[in-house]
């Protein structure tokens, strides 16, 4: 089941660099071992923003819930979640 | 290169059934056509309304706007463009 | 699995009082019986406004999204959709 | 007598941990008490938020305020109430 | 119990205006007849614009739905309705 | 002439106990002896929020300045004004 | 006592040319003579629409909802008001 | 050539008062010295608000920029800027 | 001295072929026309909609307004115009 | 490939003068350079605002964000990237 989630960043200016820095590694070491495992299917950068596109691929809204607010950078953003389902149009027989 | 499309169609409800599903069906055979040219690489329907969200892949955002203007539906339409690019986190090779 | 579903519906002034009687019974019979089925958990409707506010319980986006569009409504209402999980402070079991 | 409120938390960054953890804690005693003596009727998650959507059952705009404003996490909320009423189509008989 | 309600009017330019006037002199009437009875307890024009900011005194949100609905113009106005109570600095002891 | 005014409070949370408490009580002795002296001929409390709906009695624009900034509370208030004037179904002869 | 008021024009396309001369012709007619009565203070197009800023200067809230809809377009404006008042930096006796 | 503007001022909260009180005063002088020399023609307080409406009559944009960068409180303001110019109804023949 | 323009085109579905095909030629042979005078200096399609960003070059704000509304396009149009000055940092000496 | 670029900058009251002045000037150096290299193809003030509208003409969507991204007053700007393309009424022949 897909769901088109947007994530905006905003790391405090008051944040130690160093700091931020784990907090960035820990997000991308757990965003890459989550798309590895299919429930992160895609991630892209929005152009000029620190912000992303993902479509994840859970089996219910709890385990969605659950990874967002498992994320290191999750108190730092406003993410907003969209329900897809499976186009009549679409020709891709994996993409929902 | 990739862009993010959301197409939020609205048809006038003076249209005729006949002339709605002509143009549903033209729009239909034109995106599979795409779909399967790798123009256009995915395709979900939002839950719950009349509109998709889509990704592109094209060389150039001219032949991004001669894609979306030539799709049937497009004087029903309203579309939002988001320029998209790779994300340092990502682990799929091919998807931007 | 639960989704929070907002519908506003907007009949066109032009349409005649018995086509519009006719969707409204043939929606409503719809709504009862996916109530009895246990798809339409809750529905009640915004003071003061033609809209109501549901909880749907489906096994799917896909079902959500079917059973919406299958509404006799669905052409003339602007649907929102907010996916729900369990909050850790809810004290009933079977509410999510 | 039924109100949809929707409650955004927003902690500040600079509480100290453990405040944030009793407050959080005195809330869900709260909540849960306010569930169990049928004021609080329901209480979900929004998926990817830290917030919620909740169905209150009170006498009177007042009894729901004085609700409101008792729960610990208030000063660090942004609430929305709207008013419910008894859906033509319902069938549940309790709910409203 | 007051409820706060904004009603903003939208008459088709192509209704003619006979119909309009009728429609127009029954709101007033149930308009009218709904002070006297106490239930509509305040009614302004907002300056430059057809609307008005209205107080309603009901005893519960679905006797608030019966009234707004019952008026003529109900199908065409958008209204939005508030919930109100005491505020503690208020020193007019009905006014609530 | 009547003015309908919101005001949302917005107190920092920086501020110590007793200064808040100190600010809300002078605001309070100056919004009941405006409402004595007939210039704040309403206050309810919004349900829900730190906010109010309030209806001022002046005699000119300037004079509604005057007193919403000698309020103790206005640094820390959003506020937003609305010229009234009579409805013509208004019953009530002295409420404009 | 002066109003700030911003006037956006929208004339259906299917009024007739003729009527629709007709009615600015009136429009400005009655505009002009407003001017010269001292009611109607200022009048600017704002570039590149269909709409004005205006400055009202009246002796009620009620004189300006009279004035403003007198005018032979109201009913094809959207409307928005703001009370101005005496700003203690300006220089202009008169100008308040 | 005139150019309407609206200014919202938001001092920070942890602005010494003294410090405050200095800006304010060089903004009114400055304030006042411009709109002797004609370049800000008009200067309205927006009644409940820290804010104000502002008619400039510059001879370029460049020009219009410079005064409004060169305020004192400039960085504690937000500015909108809409450009204006003869309205065909006006009969004043110099504002413009 | 030159203003940024946004304008979307809203042709209504009404409109004859021949009498859109009419109006975009002359709408074409106007605006190609300005922009060797110089008066409009750049003109690109935003990607995906009816609409476009511009850049005009005029003497007064008057004559921006006496152009745009001069375009046979401008009664189906909505404009936002924006007035831009030279960026301190800009290393091009005519793009002012 | 042309992007029309927004950029608002919002830098922290508490960041030191001297601070400040240091990331103007490389930004300023940064922009220089990326204009000559025809990059930054155009650079405009927004009046009245510390904003700016710039067209970028860039190879890729990630060379957009590459050179965005790199800009030392990144972390204080909200950006906002629009895709452009030709125009069909354009006669300026490389302005694409």
């Amino acid at each position: 089941m897909l769901f088109h989630v947007r994530m905006n960043v905003n790391l405090p200016a008051s944040m130690p660099l160093e700091e931020a820095a784990t907090l960035k590694q820990t997000e991308k070491d757990l965003a890459q071992r989550l798309q590895r495992e299919g429930k992160w299917r895609h991630l892209w950068r929005i152009a000029g923003q620190y912000a992303n596109v993902s479509i994840f691929d859970v089996d219910s809204v709890d385990e969605l819930h659950t990874l967002l607010t498992s994320l290191p950078l999750f108190p730092y953003m406003h993410i907003d979640v969209m329900p897809l389902c499976r186009h009549p149009s679409s020709v891709r027989d994996g993409d929902f």
